[in-house]
C-alpha cells in the first residue's frame, strides 16, 4: 500500500493547483483532471524523437493511403513511397554508422511502427524490404555481404525479398522443404524446391518488385542436412525484370488487405549459386564442403538465425497499438458528439458517449490500447537492449523471444477487436471508407497470422511457463506443487517474462480470498491475476507430468488434451504483463489529477479481465459468490467515472486530423448536430412547428377504414 | 425425458442398419454416423426447391463475384445481375400473381438469401429494389400505386430507392427529419430536407441507379405532424439521369464492403410531388387536406408501416447462416487436410483438424452454425405465417418482429466471427481473396448494423421481454418474483418467442441444482439456459421497478445503469431460441446414427453457452464449482467425439465447389500433401535423403569460433 500512500501524498503537495474533491474526486484526494500535454509526452516514450519525426513523415500526402485505388496501382504507389522514406532518411536507422545508419534499433522499431497511420501496406512493404531482406543480410550475413549488398538494399536498388515460408509449412519453420545442396566440384549450392508445396509463398516484393531475396533452405553438404539457413539468391535480370534461369513465381493475387504489397510464390529448380551467397554468421561450407558453425546445437543454431524475426513481431505489436488508438480516437470523438435518441429529455437527444454500452464498448477497450501501449514500450526497452548489446545474455534474446510472443498476439488481436467496435459502434458511418476503421481492419487482418501465427506464439510462451516451471520445482513432490510460493519480484517487469519471476504470487488461499476482498486495489488484482497464471500452469505440468514417460504418440495425445488450456494460461500470462506495463507506467504520472484518472483506467483493464476469466476465480475458490457479483458493478461505476476524461485520454495519443483522417473525427457531426439543433430551436420559438399529432386528442386523426 | 425414450426407441428400430455400437455409440446405442443426404434434406427445410433452385442460379458464373474490380466496375457488373435475376424469374416471388408474382413470402426470401454465397452485393443490391423499394410501394401503397409501378419495378425499368435513413437519425427512425408538407392549393406534398443531418444517406441505388425512391418524411398537414409516412418520388430523369430539380445527392464513396452498391445520399429542396403519391395504405390526406388512417393510434401506424421492414431482417439472418456455412465447409475441408507438425510420430505431420485447438475453433462455430440455421428456419415460416395472411394477429406481428431482432444480430455477429476464426485457422492462405473468407467477411461486416442495428435490436428484444414480465405478474408482489414458476410451454418454440411462454422454467433451486447434475442432459441445459433468462429479466425488471415514477431524465438514468445487463438478458434469450430450434430439429431427425451425431452437435452448442456464462451460474447458485469444472472437460470429448464426422457435416450443407468457391476447399492441400509425403517416403527409401544433424554425433558438425 505504500504506493498509494505516496500517491496521496504527491496529491495532496498539489492540491493547490487542483479543485475541491468533487464527485470526480480519486482515491488521492486528488481532483480527477487529465493534464493532455503531459500524458501525451508519457506516452510517446523513450523513443519520443523518433515517434515525432515518423509521425510527421506518415502525414505527407505522398504516404497516405487512397482508398480504392486497384491493387496494381496501389503496388505501383506503395513502391514509389518507398523511396520517399530513403529520401527523408526515415529507414536507415537500424544499420550500421559506416553505412550511413545509427545503430539505432529500438528507434528504428518505433519509427517503423508509425508508418501504420499512412498505410499499413507502407509499413509492411518497407519492414519487408529493411526491416527483413535487409535485416537478414545484416544480421546472418558478415562483412563481405554487407559491403556488398547493404548499400544497394538500403537505398532502394535492389528491391528484396525474406524467402522463409513455404505453401507447406508456415509456422514449422524447420521443417521447410527447399533445399541448397553442396557441390564441391563447382563451390556452388544448388536451390530447389522438389515439389509444390516447397514453394515460397506469401513473400512480399515476389510477385513484382523483388530483383533478389534471402532463400531459406535445408543447407545439405556431404550427405548431411544441417537445418534451414539462409541464401542470398538474385531472382530476376534488374534490367529486363524476367525471373533469372530455373527461377519463377506466381502472384498472390488480392489478399484481403495489404493490397500495396506484391505477395507472390516462388519456385527454384535446381539454382546455382555461389558458395560465398550463404549467409555464413551462423554456420558455413568450407570449399571443399565441411560445415563449421560457432553454435554446436542444430537446435540452439536454428533458433539463434530465427532470433532476428523478433523485431518484426515487435514492431507488429506497436503499430497494432497505434491503429488502435487512431480508431478509438476517431470512435470515442463521434461518440461525444453524435446523438440518437431523446431518452432522458423531451427536446435533448442524448449523446451516443453517455449510454452505459456505449461507454463498454469503448471505454474498455481504450483501457486495454493504454496497457497494450505501456506494454509495448518496454517490450521496445527489451528489444533495445538486446539488440544494441547493451544487455544481450541468451537468458535475455530468451526473455525477448517470450515476451514478444506473448504481447503481439494480444496487441494484434485487440487491434481488430477494437477496429470492428469501432466500426460498429459508428454505424453505417462506420462502414465507409473515408472513416478509415474498416480499411485499417482489413490491412491489419493478417497481423495475427504473419511474424508469428498468434495461437503458435501462445504455444511457445505456454511452453516457457512450463519449461520455467519444471526448473523451478525439478526436486519438489508434485503432489504439493499446487501450494507453492515464490519470492517476491525483484522489480521491473521486464525481469518477469518468465514463469519464475511472476511477481508476488499469494498461493495461500485464504491471502487470495483476502486480497480478492479489495478487487479494486492494486495488490488485490496483482494477486488475483498472478494466482490465476501459476495455478492453470501449474494444473497443466500435473497433468502433464507423466507425458515424458509415454511413447512419442501417446505423449502427444496427452498434450494435444490440453492444448487448449495451454494457450489459456499462456495469455493469462501475457494479460498479467499487459496489467504490470500500465501499473509501472501509473509510477511515472507525476501530474496527481492525470493519475486518478489513469488508476481508474488500470482497475478498468484489471476488472475487465477479471470479469472476462470471472468463472475460473468461481470455480477455483478465489472470489466468493457475492463478490463476484460485485465486478460488473464496479466495472459500470468505473465507467461513469472516466466517461468526462474520454476525449482527453485519446487527444493524449497526440494523433492530429492527418494522422486520423477520418471524416467523422474532424467535428463535422457536431456541426449537423448543431444546425439540426439550432433549426428546432428557431422553429420552436417562431411558433411554425406542426403539432405533434401523439400530442393532440384522437379526434385530430379521423379514423378511416379502406 | 419422454423425448430421450422415443428417441431411443427409434434408434433400436434401426440398430439393424447401424454398425455395433463401438467407441463411436452414441446415447440411443446407434452408431455415430451421418446420412449426409438425409440431413442435407433436412437442412434444406420447408423452401428446399426455392433454396435449390437458387443455388443453381446463384452458381452461374455471370452472378459471381469479381474480387479486385474498382467500385465503379462492380457496381455496373451487380446492375447488370439483377437483370438476369429477372431474365431468370428468380426474384418476383412475393410479389402478387396478378403481376406475374407467386405471393410466396417465405419462398422469396429462402431465394433471396442464397445470392449471397454468388456475391453479398448482389443480395443487398436485389434486396433493395425489390425487397425493400418495390416492397414499400406492395405493402404501403394501394391499387393505383402497384398498377401504376409495380410492373416497372419488377422488371428493372424503374430501379429505386428506399430513402429512410438520414446521416443523423439511422436507428431512431421516428426522428428522422425530411418534411412532407401538404399545400391543399396545388394539392401536392412539399418533400424538403432543412438541413444537412436530414439528407437521406447509406441508401443503395441513389448514388448512380435510382430512378425513384420512396421517402419517408414527417407528413404535415393543417399544421399536424402525423408522423412518418413513405412518398413515391422520382429522382432522375430516365433519358439524362440527371437529378429532376429540387433533387441533389452525393456518392457515399467506397465502402468496407458491398461495393457492388451504390449507396449515397439525397437532399430535398422543396420537391413537390402530387397528393396522390403518399403510400396511403396506412394514412392518407384528402384533397382538403384531411388526413386519416385506419389505425388511431400514431404509434401503432408508425409500427405497423415499419413492419415491412422485418422481412430485411429475416433475409439477413439467413444469409448470415449461408455465409458462415459456405465458410466453415472451406475451413473444415483444409483442416481435414492441411498438416503442420509431426508432434506424434518421426515422419507425418499432424492434420489441422486433430489439434484440439483447431476443433475448438472450427466445431464449436459449427454447432452454432447449426444451431442459428434451425433457427432461422423457423423464423421464415413464422414470416411466411404472418406475411401470407395464414397467421396474423397483432400478437404474431409482435412475435415475429421479436424474434427476428433476437436472431438477426445472433446470426449477423456469428457470420462475422466464423469467417474471421476461418480467415485465421486457414492461415496465410485465408487472407488470400482467392480464399473468400476476407472477401465475405468484408461483405457482411455491415449486415450488423443495417436493417437494424444489432445492439438497438436486442434493446427492443429486451424491452418486450420487460414488458412480458410486468404483465405477467401485474398482480404479485415484486419481492417474490425471483422464485416464480411459469406454466409447461405448450409445444412449438415459435410460440415462446416472449418471455411469458419460455419453456418449462425451473426456479425451485433444487431442481436446477438437480438438472444441473445432469449437464449432458436436454433437460439440464434447457432448465440451465431458461433459468438464465428469467432471472436477468426479473433482476432488472426489479431493479427498474421505481423508475416509471421518477422524473423523465432520472428515469432514464436508471435504465441506462441497467442497459448492459438488458442487452446481456436480451442475447441469452436469443441463445435459447437457438437452442430451442436446435432441440425441435433433433426430433425430426430419422436416421439413428445421424441423430447420435447431431445430439453431440446439439450439447457442444448447449455446452459452450453455459461454459460462456459459466461465471452466472456460479455466482447466482446455480451450478456448484465442482460441477463447473466438468464442463470444459465434457466440451473437449465431445469435440473429439464429433471430429470424424466433422466432414459430413459441413458436405450436409449442400455447397458444392461453385457456391465455395475456394482454392483451399478443392482438395489442392491434400495433393500437395501427398506429393511431398511420397517424395520424403521415396528418398529415405532409395536412401538418397541425406542425415539430419541432429541424428549425429556432435563431431559431425565441426565448430568454428569466428
Amino acid at each position: 500500500m505504500t504506493e498509494l500512500v505516496d500517491r496521496a501524498a504527491r496529491g495532496n503537495q498539489r492540491q493547490d493547483q487542483a479543485t475541491q474533491p468533487g464527485p470526480g474526486a480519486g482515491p488521492s484526494g486528488g481532483h480527477a483532471a487529465v493534464n493532455v500535454e503531459a500524458l501525451g509526452k508519457q506516452l510517446l516514450g523513450r523513443w519520443s524523437d523518433v515517434r515525432l519525426q515518423a509521425r510527421s513523415i506518415a502525414a505527407h500526402p505522398e504516404l497516405r493511403k487512397i482508398e480504392g485505388l486497384t491493387h496494381t496501382d496501389h503496388r505501383a504507389r506503395v513502391t514509389g513511397q518507398l523511396k520517399f522514406l530513403v529520401d527523408h532518411n526515415a529507414v536507415h536507422r537500424a544499420f550500421p554508422e559506416e553505412l550511413g545508419g545509427t545503430n539505432d534499433h529500438g528507434g528504428n522499431i518505433a519509427g517503423f511502427e508509425e508508418l501504420v497511420v499512412a498505410d499499413p501496406s507502407l509499413q509492411i512493404k518497407a519492414g519487408v524490404q529493411w526491416g527483413l531482406f535487409g535485416s537478414a543480410v545484416l544480421h546472418l550475413g558478415t562483412a563481405e555481404h554487407h559491403a556488398k549488398w547493404l548499400p544497394g538494399i538500403m537505398a532502394l536498388g535492389i528491391p528484396g525479398c525474406f524467402a522463409m515460408t513455404e505453401t507447406g509449412h508456415g509456422s514449422d519453420v524447420a521443417s521447410i522443404a527447399t533445399t541448397a545442396t553442396y557441390d564441391p566440384d563447382t563451390e556452388e549450392f544448388e536451390i530447389h524446391t522438389p515439389f509444390r508445396a516447397a514453394w515460397k509463398d506469401y513473400i512480399g516484393n515476389a510477385a513484382v518488385d523483388g530483383l533478389a531475396a534471402v532463400v531459406f533452405a535445408q543447407l545439405v553438404t556431404r550427405g548431411v542436412n544441417h537445418g534451414v539457413h539462409a541464401f542470398y539468391v538474385e531472382l530476376r535480370d534488374p534490367q529486363t525484370r524476367d525471373f533469372l534461369p530455373g527461377i519463377g513465381g506466381e502472384d498472390d493475387g488480392i489478399k484481403g488487405g495489404l493490397n500495396g504489397i506484391d505477395n507472390g510464390r516462388l519456385h527454384f529448380t535446381r539454382v546455382r549459386i555461389p558458395r560465398t551467397s550463404l549467409l555464413n554468421r551462423y554456420g558455413d561450407v568450407a570449399p571443399d564442403g565441411t560445415y563449421s558453425s560457432p553454435i554446436a546445437s542444430p537446435g540452439r543454431r536454428f533458433f539463434t538465425m530465427l532470433g532476428t524475426l523478433v523485431q518484426g513481431r515487435v514492431s507488429l505489436d506497436g503499430a497494432a497499438v497505434a491503429a488502435s488508438k487512431v480508431a478509438l480516437k476517431a470512435a470515442i470523438q463521434y461518440g461525444t458528439e453524435r446523438r440518437q435518441f431523446n431518452s432522458s429529455s423531451a427536446t435533448d437527444e442524448e449523446v451516443l458517449l453517455d449510454y452505459q454500452r456505449h461507454q463498454r464498448r469503448l471505454l474498455t477497450r481504450l483501457a486495454t490500447t493504454y496497457a497494450a501501449g505501456f506494454a509495448h514500450e518496454q517490450l521496445l526497452t527489451k528489444f533495445d537492449d538486446v539488440f544494441s548489446g547493451a544487455s544481450d545474455t541468451d537468458e535475455d534474446r530468451q526473455d525477448l523471444e517470450t515476451l514478444a510472443a506473448a504481447l503481439k498476439p494480444l496487441s494484434t488481436w485487440h487491434a481488430l477487436d477494437t477496429l470492428q467496435e469501432c466500426r460498429e459502434a459508428c454505424g453505417g458511418a462506420g462502414f465507409l471508407i473515408e472513416n478509415r476503421f474498416a480499411s485499417l481492419r482489413a490491412d491489419l487482418d493478417v497481423y495475427a497470422t504473419f511474424e508469428g501465427d498468434n495461437t503458435v506464439l501462445l504455444q511457445l510462451v505456454a511452453k516457457r511457463l512450463l519449461a520455467d516451471y519444471a526448473k523451478e520445482f525439478r526436486s519438489v513432490d508434485f503432489g504439493v506443487l499446487a501450494r507453492y510460493v515464490v519470492g517476491q519480484a525483484t522489480g521491473a517487469a521486464l525481469h518477469r517474462t518468465g514463469l519464475r519471476q511472476v511477481a508476488q504470487f499469494v498461493a495461500d488461499t485464504g491471502s487470495v480470498q483476502k486480497a480478492a476482498i479489495a478487487l479494486r486495489d492494486e495488490e488485490g488484482q496483482r494477486a488475483l491475476l498472478t494466482d490465476r497464471v501459476q495455478t492453470m500452469v501449474a494444473e497443466v505440468a500435473t497433468a502433464l507430468k507423466g507425458a515424458s514417460r509415454l511413447s512419442h504418440a501417446q505423449g502427444a495425445a496427452v498434450f494435444n488434451q490440453h492444448q487448449n488450456e495451454l494457450i489459456e494460461a499462456a495469455q493469462a500470462h501475457a494479460e498479467l504483463l499487459q496489467w504490470e506495463a500500465f501499473t509501472d507506467a501509473l509510477g511515472e504520472v507525476a501530474d496527481p489529477g492525470t493519475k486518478v484518472v489513469l488508476t481508474w483506467l488500470r482497475d478498468l483493464f484489471g476488472l475487465s479481465l477479471i470479469e472476462k476469466n470471472l468463472a475460473w476465480y468461481l470455480m477455483n475458490g478465489r472470489l466468493s459468490m457475492q463478490r463476484a457479483r460485485t465486478v460488473g458493478g464496479y466495472i459500470n461505476r468505473l465507467l461513469a467515472r472516466i466517461r468526462p476524461h474520454a476525449l482527453d485520454l485519446v487527444d493524449a495519443f497526440g494523433y492530429g486530423d492527418e494522422h486520423v483522417r477520418s471524416a467523422i473525427a474532424t467535428g463535422a457531426e457536431k456541426q449537423r448536430q448543431d444546425e439540426a439543433r439550432t433549426y428546432f430551436r428557431e422553429q420552436r420559438a417562431t411558433g411554425s412547428w406542426p403539432a405533434d399529432e401523439k400530442s393532440l386528442k384522437p379526434a385530430a386523426a379521423r379514423t378511416r377504414r379502406n
